[in-house]
């Protein structure tokens, strides 16, 4: 067992503060890792304020975790001593089931082990990444293309693979309208990808106010969805809209701006259930699905893809001492577009 | 124009009466249909109660229509005098929108015309199938294959296509378990095809009550869904479920017994909103999802689909005065499993 520094929730709803967590020995198939920056998801708060359902305490946050890996087990042969590496937000899985065995793990039948918030295979509580070290088995480490910063490398472990997934999936591609809604840090590294993807994209975010960021990051179109026009304009216009907003929406509403065969794909959700009239898809055969995260496979394959565009998060790089903080302005929005924790202030 | 017997009913919610209507001249790519049987669909109720909205009175309702072609017009050239025929759920489309083009004309940008309750390319009110002659764009008839009896074949131009395409379009086939959610007009014939696509075929019905029935038509297996053990015993077990009801359903239920990117595809749907969780959706990348009748082109293919495989609809065969009767039996789940009118009888 090795000590480590974590920042951690020591109940739920109650501030975050330094203490410290015991990470196990290296076995055969881990890799230990020192973590050099950890992302701050919205569903990290989620978790650490049970909005989700019971959770498990103390609680250590963070699945978008970059490093170098400082030691591996006997076993290990993709990764050595001094490889840039990431975990995202799995660290097992039953390996066994027909999802696992098709590189779906995040789909794993069995339930995949989350790298907070969930029990590890030994039966002992996992930690995230708001920690200077982590052991985890090299089948869930993913490699960080030279040339990817390692701090707005690690978001893409969640954000960047939680969008694209379900582009991929719903063939983003040349010639495919694409509307990317929200342009927070899931919604921005949708604009991102798809832009880089060969979409024409549109941002649907609530107002205008980042309209100029949007374009910047790839958007072709920029659009307020407060604005009942809005709707009226983009009439039957999308193949795909991606909502990774979390908010209640008007779904009725945002399947008339898809054309027929069109799919309104969620990877973010609000916490209480949605009104929806079946019409909306039988009219114009339309799809209402969703999405979570992606397998390790995936995973490797958008970390290249984001390497060869060069692609990362837009971030802001905080300490330790201003995670607390930093969670009273993601829940008012105000972040661009995702806060990094430096672990070394840890 | 032509006066020709009809059943109309006279204002919404008033029950059908003998009368007559006009038809209009055969034009030049038109065909004059005698129709000799015609379906009774659950939506000729909600048309003629304006159950969807406000309707156009008289309404001589029937999409469903099988017939002998006794004249056509002199550009025709797919028809003669002496063929069998039908119609289904519309009898134009604007014919150049990218859907149309794709023969995908149930979904015509502009609206398709409507075989009844709607308005003509002429200005005039449409007539549908409760009456004894149509004159319909032969780009709108279908042709019935030898070998399949017209009354037994009138409900496949709208309970078999709205299945048909549906069934298709989510790959119904060999390896595939499907599930069809009721066992009416539209469920018994989802049954019977998507047994001859290969399936792996499950009925789900509020009882055991056509359980026999189910199994004979090609059903592998039968569950009432009224018993909560369906629920526990089924999760994650279908490709697609096919959902045939206009009741209000526990969406994340049946939601919860697809497989990994299963699709749950509606094809009736109540009139009220329902209510789903997004994390039905999120959880195993499923798919909501609908689907409206069939194009032309997929029409004359699932007629020959049918021919081939020796697919009619199960029917009770009725006089025009029992119209009414009829409809409260459609109302009651009464009906084994479409009621069809002999039009002799009008």
């Amino acid at each position: 067992m090795t000590t480590v520094a974590a920042y951690a929730a020591p109940a739920a709803k109650a501030p975050l503060e330094r203490t410290t967590i015991e990470r196990r020995e290296v076995g055969e198939f881990d890799v230990l890792i020192d973590i050099k920056f950890a992302g701050i998801c919205h569903s990290d708060i989620h978790q650490a304020r049970e909005g989700w359902g019971e959770a498990i305490f103390p609680m250590v946050p963070g699945h978008e975790i970059a490093g170098i890996v400082s030691e591996v087990g006997p076993g290990v042969t993709k990764y050595k001593a001094g490889d840039r590496v990431g975990v995202g937000c799995m660290v097992d899985s039953c390996r066994e089931c027909e999802n696992c065995l098709a590189s779906l793990e995040q789909y794993c039948l069995k339930g995949n082990i989350p790298t907070y918030n969930g029990v590890g295979k030994d039966g002992e509580p996992t930690y995230g990444g708001y920690s200077q070290k982590v052991v985890v088995a090299e089948s869930f480490v993913l490699r960080i293309p030279e040339g990817l910063s390692l701090d707005v490398a690690a978001p893409l472990l969640c954000a960047g693979i939680t969008t694209y997934s379900p582009l991929r999936h719903w063939n983003t591609g040349p010639g495919k309208k694409v509307a990317i809604l929200g342009m927070g840090g899931l919604g921005h590294m949708g604009v991102k990808l798809a832009h880089a993807l060969g979409a024409e994209v549109t941002v649907l975010s609530q107002s205008l106010r980042k309209k100029d960021d949007g374009l910047k990051l790839g958007a072709d179109h920029y659009y307020a969805t407060s604005d009942e026009q809005t709707f009226r304009e983009l009439r039957g216009s999308f193949d795909l809209i991606l909502s990774t907003v979390s908010a209640p929406l008007n779904l009725d509403q945002y399947l008339s701006l898809l054309k027929t065969d069109g799919a309104f794909v969620n990877v973010g959700a609000p916490e209480e259930p949605v009104a929806l009239n079946l019409f909306s898809v039988i009219m114009g055969r339309k799809t209402l699905a969703g999405s979570g995260i992606g397998g390790i496979r995936e995973t490797q394959e958008m970390l290249d893809f984001c390497a060869e565009h060069g692609i990362g998060a837009e971030i802001e790089l905080i300490g330790a001492d201003e995670i607390n903080d930093a969670y009273e302005r993601v829940l008012g929005s105000d972040v661009r577009y995702r806060f990094v924790i430096d672990t070394a202030t840890i």
